[in-house]
């Protein structure tokens, strides 16, 4: 016996995982040089300074101490310090009861729907969304209704959400800065956004949350990033260390149940029961003392703003067309033919690797991680002229 | 809007975590050498220095590659070395396919009952059981069914367990050595349960899986511990370095889904499916280097050997009726009263902190953990002597 959905959702394929394994094998092949991995959203700048010294401080520790259980939702000096942040950089009245310190943003994703949803609900996402949103609205028991993004601004199409929600909605994820898109949803999308979803609420006489999963929150080129919770009171944040301090394998972030809602304690309360029933104890302990020292600590954008520059040039010049990326470090590139499926294995034979836009929920275009070297991306140029040439030649 | 279950999951009284944080606030009013607090499993052994040095050597690398993602069952290296583990030390050739690296005991135990049962499926514990196994079988949507340990030797009851099986029996957990009891399942009684199992797939042409919770393996003072694959084809061992390695706050263990079921790969698939459905993305990368390069490093077991020895005999000496205990760290006593909810609550009065046996569905025997400073052992026998005295006076 075996759970088939487990089983299904086990042996799914993965585009991504797929051309990143395709990657390392073709490396072996023909030398890493001569591959052009755009596949992956592994930060490539090294972790701050920052995060260094405050793992070798942990490990100067008492290493019982060091290396303790905290309570589930956090050690409690770890959550003030989450809390106080949020109060100084975003100007609510953050409490520490509601910080719950996660796993990374996958969990607080997990856990947050769990916590909030019951079976037969509905939670709407933004297509091109990261695949995962839908295995763990499943989770909850619970149907995935997807919502195309306006193109090719790529920001919350309002009209559509709106349209969409009925008296089994209870959530709506958002994005932003956007993995795969690298938009940034406007102020004035927000605040319209937020202003119909308080009308449905009112309307239908029941919540509807805003999930914001944040964890490209720093990784921007000058855009204004409103803070949801100031502009939408029923929101619930999900954020991450993995990208602001380049520790994506620690898995390490928070849920922020926004101090603006009347009832944050009870729905902290049950985020804190679907940790329980996820099979979460803690939050990596050194990892939850080693991020508290570093809040705040500016990433090492320029690297990526340096890349997103040569990169978006470069296919420019090749008539390539694109979304201008305002933050994150991916690249949404419109695909040369209808099926970016046959697209993306076309750019194998010049060992491109795009991943294919089907894997975010949308056809046409393929997504481009530019967080790798800029070497890379400067000997990537020929083949995309000559993937280019292939179509119009 | 918010789920009711999880609410509920969020709000439970945990006895545990209650006492530990009475002791805080008592250790805080009255000074901490006056309170004997044998209420939390924290190991108070550090971790060995093979722990320390690994970390070191981690931070020495670059940070892009010491912090990257890995692949969700985990980095292949540190599979293969787990694997290589098990082959060498009990005779079974483990493949590196069939080990998933975990966030601890506690998420592959969720992971597994997710992966294997079915919603409807009932899974059996041996009471007394570590509570969290009745949260994570409803996560699966799943019924546990509570079957007594037999008493005073708390083996598995055999007979018990035979007939409670039935066609929508799935699942057996075993832990041992146990938690809370400090009980080690003999050799002949796990051959015994192995048989009878056997006999039931059998009959009802089903599978029936043993889940083997093994946190405390290396945790015994002297007694022989199967491996539980070796005895029986279809079992799947939950494993977690928290307490042989002394670091229960950093989440790091596996699920090895046996390499002699001749399915093993499908059960893994599914394994893999049921981690991405509860949020995990990889167990954190660096503790998964860290204990690869310390399997089979040996636990410092002489200190709670020593604590054991004075605490056993401590309460023998005052009359105090407890079960002898093989492995882990905890003491399992006789409440001097029917109700342990009652006598813990006088125990209080005394400045001892046990855990009522309530918390593990059995009544009228308290826990008392053992892996504490040895000089809080000696300080606290004249609090059990006017505990005793309290009854008999």
């Amino acid at each position: 016996m075996i759970n088939q959905k487990m089983f299904d959702l086990g042996a799914e394929p993965n585009k991504i995982r797929e051309l990143f394994a395709y990657g390392l094998k073709r490396k072996a092949e023909i030398g890493a040089e001569n591959v052009f991995d755009y596949s992956i959203g592994n930060p490539s700048v090294p972790a701050p300074e920052c995060v260094h010294q405050a793992f070798v401080e942990q490990l100067q520790q008492d290493p019982v101490v060091a290396h303790e259980y905290t309570p589930s939702p956090g050690d409690p000096a770890v959550r003030k310090a989450i809390a106080d942040y949020i109060t100084s950089e975003f100007g609510i009245s953050a409490t520490a009861g509601n910080v719950y310190v996660t796993s990374g943003a996958s969990s607080a994703i997990a856990i947050t729907l769990s916590a909030i949803c019951e079976p037969g609900d509905e939670v709407i996402a933004i297509a091109p969304y990261f695949p995962e949103y839908r295995t763990w609205t499943h989770t909850a028991d619970c149907t995935l209704v997807e919502i195309p993004a306006s193109v090719p601004s790529f920001q919350p199409d309002i009209a559509a959400i709106e349209a969409a929600i009925n008296e089994r909605t209870s959530a709506i994820i958002i994005n932003s800065p956007n993995n795969p898109v690298g938009a940034v949803y406007t102020r004035e999308n927000l605040q319209a956004l937020a202003k119909m979803l308080a009308a449905k609420e009112q309307e239908l006489g029941r919540r509807i949350f805003i999930v914001a999963d944040e964890p490209y929150r720093e990784i921007t080129y000058g855009a204004d990033i409103p803070y949801v919770p100031n502009l939408y009171a029923d929101t619930i944040v999900c954020y991450s260390f993995s990208k602001s301090l380049s520790l994506p394998g620690e898995r390490i972030g928070y849920i922020y149940v926004s101090d603006r809602m009347g009832d944050a304690q009870a729905i902290s309360t049950a985020v804190a029961g679907a940790g329980r029933a996820l099979g979460y104890i803690c939050a990596p302990v050194m990892l939850q003392r080693v991020i508290a020292k570093c809040l705040g600590t500016p990433s090492d954008v320029a690297t990526y703003a340096s890349n997103r520059e040569l990169l978006t040039q470069g296919l420019s010049e090749l008539g390539y067309e694109y979304v201008q990326p305002e933050g994150a470090f991916y690249l949404w590139v419109r695909a040369l033919e209808p099926d970016a499926i046959a697209f993306s294995e076309r750019a194998k034979d010049y060992e491109l690797l795009l991943v294919p836009s089907d894997s975010f929920g949308v056809k046409g275009w393929v997504r481009l991680s530019y967080c790798i070297a800029r070497s890379t991306i400067e000997r990537s140029m020929p083949a995309f002229r000559a993937l280019m040439e292939s179509y119009n030649g």
